[in-house]
C-alpha cells in the first residue's frame, strides 16, 4: 500500500487523497512536516488565519514493529513563537496513520461559518463532520465519547476548551492504548486546529500492515536495536523512576529553576523527586511502568493514582512537574498531579502554563507556593476563558506584558524548560539558537552536560558547548523523523550498536541503502530548512538571545550569569 | 544661561547637572531624545527594565516667542513596540524647562525599593521626593494636587494609574496652561516612567529667559512665521472646528476605518464630525478655540462641555474621536468625550486603547456600538488593573492575541490610526516604515493625498507614494525637533515664507547660519539614527509590514487592499 497525502481544506469543507511528491518521498515526522510548511505557508501569515496549515505525520518506522516508533509529529506555524513549529507524541495515532498509508495529513483553509468540525480518517479518505456535543468539554470526557461512538481501538488527536479558544499555550492531545492522554505540547499547536474549527480527528483501526521491504533485515535490526534500548542504565532509570528522576539529579546540579528562576535549587525537591513520586505510586497502587504506545521498550510513562487509589494523571513528567513544582514553589505532587490533570483535560501545554504562573506570581497574582490557586484559576480561570484566563494560556511572554514583570524567562516568547541555562551552558544554545523558541528536546545537552551519556562536557566551561548542542539539535531532528521516541538517544550515544541498527531498519523498511552520513544530513537540512522559514518570517540572530536578566543576575549555588557572547552562539550556524 | 543635562539615577536616588556633549548641541526635541537613547540605551534591554531611559527635551526654540514652540519631546525604547519612540505634546513644560536651561532631562536607573517618587525640576537641578499620597490618582487630580502644593503655573508630566500599572498603552500627561491635559500618547511612554517609579515631574515657574543671540533678526522672522501660520486655510479650518473637521473629510474620501477596520465609512459620521462638535461646543458655552499652550496662534484644541454645561475634555482630536466613534461604531459624541476624559484621567492612550477596544469587540467582548460598555470597562477594569483591563491596556495587538483575534490592525505592534492605508496608500507608506509603529503623525500623508496641500497626489495611486511619505517623514523629524507643533507643515509646505522664517529663527536663536538642506539632512540623520536603533534591537524590514488582512480584505466604498509590494515599501529608505 503506497503512502499518500491525505488533505483537508477547511474552507470548502472538502478533502483529497494525493500522491506524495518525489522531493517528500524519504520524508517522515518533523523531517515532512517543517518541509510542508516551508513549501506551502507563507512565512509571515498570521498564524491563526486561513493561510497557515496543520500537518500531521508519523514517522518513518511508525506502524512498523520497531520498538519505540509510536511517535506522531505535528506541525504549523506557531501562534505562540510565530516560528516554524513541530511538536511530537506518543500514543496510537501515529502507528495507526501509518498503517492507513497517511504519509502526512494536511489540513489548510478555515471554515467561513462558525460552526466546529471533526475529521474521521479512514484508509479511504477523510471525511469532515459537523461536531456539536463535545464542544467546551475537556479532552478525557472527548476520548470517552469517541471510544463509545467509534470504538476502544480508535485513535483521537483533540483540543481541550484552550484550543477551542486558540490560547497560545494550547496543546494538542494524542490518545494513548489506555485512553489516556499524551500532548504534542509545545507551541500552541491546539490554537491552530480550534482556528480551523476542528475539535477531534478521529483515526480509524485497522489489520492493514505497513509494507516492509526486507522483513528478515527488519527484524534482526529491530531486535539488536531493543536490546540496546533495554540495555541502557539511562532507559532504566527512565523505566523505573520515569523523567522525573530528573528533580534531585538537577536539582544537585544547582539548575533546577526555582521560585521564577531566582534560584537553581528548590528547598522542597524531594517532596516532588521521582523517588518520591515512585513510592507513592507503589503505595497507591499506580502503575510506576507505563508505555504511551504499544512497541515501546522503555516504559518511562507511570499511571499516578490520588490519595483514595484512583487515577489521577499519567505520562508525569520532570518538566511538568518542575514548573509547577520548583518554579512556582509547590512542594506538593497530589497539587501539581491535580493540575497536570487539569492542563492535560483542558489541552494545555504544562511547561508553557506552568512558568506562566510562575511570572504571573512574581507579579503579584498568588504568593509563590500556592498550588491550590493555581488549581482553581485552571479550572475556573482558563477553564472558562475569563480574562485572567486568556492572560495566562497566552503563555509566560503574555502574562510578563500584562503584569509588567521583566524576569520572564522565555526565548521567541516560548518559555524556558526545566534546566537553567545559568548552569548548564549548552542548553543555553539550544534554547538560544532552537528553531522553534526555548525547548529542551530540541537539543538534550543535559545528556552530557550532567547524565555523562556521550561523553562530559562541564556544564559551566564555554568550550565545546557550542558543537554539543549543534550535535544534538542535527541528531533531533534526524530522530523526530524516525518516529523514534528521543530517549533512544541514550543509547545510540552510548551504545555503538543502537544507531547502526535504527539506519538498517529505515533500509529495511523502504529498500534503501541510507548511511550514517545520509542521517546526518537529514538532520542538518532540517534544520536549515525550518531556519530559513524563521528567517522569511522576520527572524534573525537577535532572535537567538537568552532573556536580559539571565545575562545579570547571577543563580545561586554556582552563582553565574549566562555569559557565552553573541558571536559564539550565532557559531550554532556554522554548518 | 547655558544650556545643560539635567540627569537623574533613579537606582542610587541621585541627581546631577552636566554639560551638553558637542555633538549634541544643535539638536532639540526628538533629534536629542533619539540621540541620547541611541548612545546611552543598549537597544536589546528590557523597556521596562533598568536599562531603558526616558528622555524629556524641549526643541530648538521651545521657551522662546516663536509662534507655535511649544512642544515637548519625550523618548525611551518603547514598551510597546521595542522600537526607538519618540512622542510630543504641547502643554507648558516645554517651555519651561527650556527656560531654566534644560537641554535634556534623562532619567535612568530604577529604584530597588518599591517606592514611588516625584521630580522637581528647578534652574538649579533636579529634586527626587518620596510620594505617597498621590499613588493610584488620575491626572486631574494630581494635576490639581501639584497646583496646590507648587502653585497653578508649575508645569506637570504625569502618568496616571495606567503608567503606575505599566500598561503598554499608557502615556505622558503634560499639564496645558488652563490645568487641562495633553498627551505624549503613542508607545506605551508612561509605562516606562511608571517602571522607574515616578508618578509626576514638577517644573518649576520660572521669570528666565531663553538666550536670543539676535534678538531683532528673531523678532522679524517670527512675524513672517506667525502671519504664514494665521492666513493658510488649514490652519483656519483647524481653528474653527478642530482636528475633528476631519471626520466628514475622510468619511468622503472612504479611508475612514470602520468597525475594526472593515469598512472606510461610517453611517454615524456626522453625529460625530467636526462641524456637529462645534455646534454642539457653542451651545453648551464651551470653547471651539483654545490653545495648548502659550503662543500658539491656531488653536486647534477646545473645550467640550456635557449636557449641563460642565467640562468634559479638552485636546478632543480627531484621531480619539474616530478610533471610538467609527473603529468602534460609538455615533455619540458625548460618550465618546465620556471615555476621553476617562482615558486622559487614567494616562491612556486614546488611539491604542480605542482601537483596543474595536479588536475585543469583534472578539466578542462588547457589540460594537457599546459605549456605555467601554466607558464602564475603562473605569471598573482598566482603571483597576483587573485583568480585562490589563489586557485592553496592553494594546490592540495584545487584544488580539488574547481573544484569538487575526484581523488587528497594528504595525509593530502598535495601533494603526484613524486612516485607511487601502483607501490612502501613502499613509501606508507611513505605518509601514515609520521608526516608530504604525504613526499618521510620523509623515503626514493625508496633507497631500487628501487636503491637496503640498501638491496633489491620487490617493488610490502607487506612484509617488513613497517619495511622498519619505519627504514628508524627513521634515517630519526636523519639526519635532524645534519644539513646532506638527500643524506648522501645511503652511510649511503651501506658502513660501513659512519654512525661511522658521529657520531664521532657529540661526537667530543660535547665532548660526543653517540652510534648508542642512535641515534636511538633520531629519534625515534622525530617522537614520533611530532605524539604526531599531536594527539593533532585531527589527528588518520584515517589520515594514502592514497586517496581512489589508492584502486580503478589501474595504468598501473603493473596493480595494493594500497592494503596494514589498520591494516599494522598502525602497523607502534609499537615501
Amino acid at each position: 500500500m503506497a503512502d499518500k497525502i491525505f488533505r483537508v481544506n477547511m474552507s470548502d469543507l472538502t478533502t483529497r487523497i494525493e500522491d506524495v511528491p518525489g522531493v517528500w518521498a524519504g520524508l517522515g515526522g518533523r523531517g515532512l512536516t517543517s518541509n510542508v510548511i516551508a513549501a506551502e505557508v507563507e512565512p509571515t501569515c498570521h498564524p491563526l488565519g486561513k493561510n497557515n496549515k496543520l500537518v500531521i505525520a508519523p514517522g518513518l518506522l511508525s506502524g512498523t514493529p520497531a520498538a519505540n516508533s509510536g511517535r506522531l509529529s505535528c506541525g504549523a506555524k506557531s501562534p505562540l513563537t510565530g516560528t516554524i513549529k513541530e511538536a511530537n507524541a506518543g500514543g496510537s495515532s501515529a502507528q495507526m496513520l501509518a498503517k492507513l498509508g497517511v504519509k502526512a495529513l494536511i489540513v489548510e483553509g478555515m471554515p467561513a461559518e462558525d460552526k466546529w468540525y471533526s475529521l474521521h480518517v479512514t484508509a479511504d479518505g477523510v471525511t469532515i463532520n459537523e461536531e456539536t456535543e463535545l464542544i467546551g468539554k475537556g479532552n478525557y470526557d472527548v476520548i470517552e465519547k469517541i471510544n463509545a461512538r467509534y470504538g476502544d481501538k480508535t485513535g483521537v488527536i483533540s483540543i481541550g476548551p484552550a484550543g477551542e479558544m486558540k490560547m497560545a499555550a494550547a496543546n494538542l492531545s494524542v490518545k494513548d492504548p489506555g485512553s489516556r492522554i499524551r500532548s504534542s505540547g509545545r507551541g500552541g499547536l491546539g490554537a491552530v486546529m480550534g482556528s480551523k474549527k476542528i475539535k477531534y480527528i478521529a483515526v480509524a483501526p485497522t489489520d492493514n500492515k505497513v509494507d516492509i521491504a526486507k522483513p528478515e533485515e527488519f527484524k534482526a535490526a529491530n531486535r539488536a536495536f531493543a536490546k540496546a534500548l533495554v540495555d541502557n542504565p539511562i532507559s532504566q532509570a527512565l523505566g523505573q523512576y520515569g523523567t522525573n528522576v530528573l528533580v534531585n539529579i538537577i536539582n544537585e546540579a544547582g539548575a533546577l529553576p526555582t521560585r521564577n528562576f531566582t534560584s537553581g535549587q528548590f528547598a522542597g525537591h524531594e517532596e516532588i523527586s521521582g523517588e518520591t513520586m515512585h513510592d507513592t505510586i507503589v503505595a497507591r497502587e499506580g502503575k510506576p511502568k507505563h508505555n504511551c504506545h504499544s512497541g515501546c521498550v522503555i516504559n518511562c510513562s507511570q499511571i499516578y493514582n490520588d490519595p483514595g487509589k484512583n487515577y489521577k494523571t499519567s505520562g508525569f513528567e520532570y518538566e511538568s512537574i518542575w514548573a509547577m513544582g520548583a518554579d512556582c514553589c509547590v512542594d506538593n505532587l497530589d497539587l501539581i498531579a491535580e493540575a497536570d490533570h487539569i492542563m492535560d483535560d483542558l489541552g494545555l501545554d504544562t511547561i508553557e502554563t506552568s512558568v506562566a504562573f510562575g511570572v504571573a506570581m512574581e507579579g503579584g497574582l498568588l504568593n509563590f507556593g500556592d498550588g491550590e490557586g493555581i488549581c482553581r484559576i485552571l479550572r475556573e480561570d482558563i477553564g472558562k476563558g475569563t480574562p485572567l484566563g486568556r492572560i495566562i494560556g497566552g503563555g509566560a511572554g503574555n502574562v510578563g506584558r500584562a503584569f509588567g514583570v521583566t524576569r520572564v524567562p522565555v526565548v521567541k516568547n516560548q518559555a524556558i524548560p526545566a534546566y537553567d541555562p545559568r548552569a548548564i551552558k549548552g542548553i543555553g544554545i539550544t534554547y538560544a539558537t532552537s528553531t522553534q523558541g526555548a525547548d529542551h528536546t530540541m537539543g538534550y545537552t543535559i545528556a552530557t552536560n550532567i547524565l555523562g551519556v556521550g561523553g562530559k562536557l562541564d556544564p559551566l566551561s564555554h568550550e565545546g558547548q557550542v558543537e554539543l548542542s549543534r550535535n544534538l539539535q542535527i541528531a533531533t531532528a534526524a530522530i523526530d523523523s524516525t518516529g523514534m521516541c528521543l530517549f533512544i538517544a541514550f543509547a545510540a550515544l552510548d551504545d555503538a550498536t543502537c544507531l547502526p541498527s535504527l539506519i538498517d531498519m529505515i533500509n529495511a523498511r523502504f529498500g534503501i541503502a541510507l548511511t550514517a552520513d545520509d542521517v546526518t544530513n537529514l538532520g542538518m537540512s532540517i534544520l536549515k530548512t525550518e531556519r530559513a522559514f524563521n528567517m522569511a518570517a522576520g527572524f534573525t540572530s537577535h532572535d537567538d538571545r537568552l532573556p536580559e536578566f539571565f545575562k545579570e543576575e547571577p543563580i545561586a549555588p554556582h552563582n553565574v550569569v549566562w555569559d557565552l557572547d553573541d558571536k559564539t552562539i550565532d557559531s550554532f550556524w556554522n554548518f
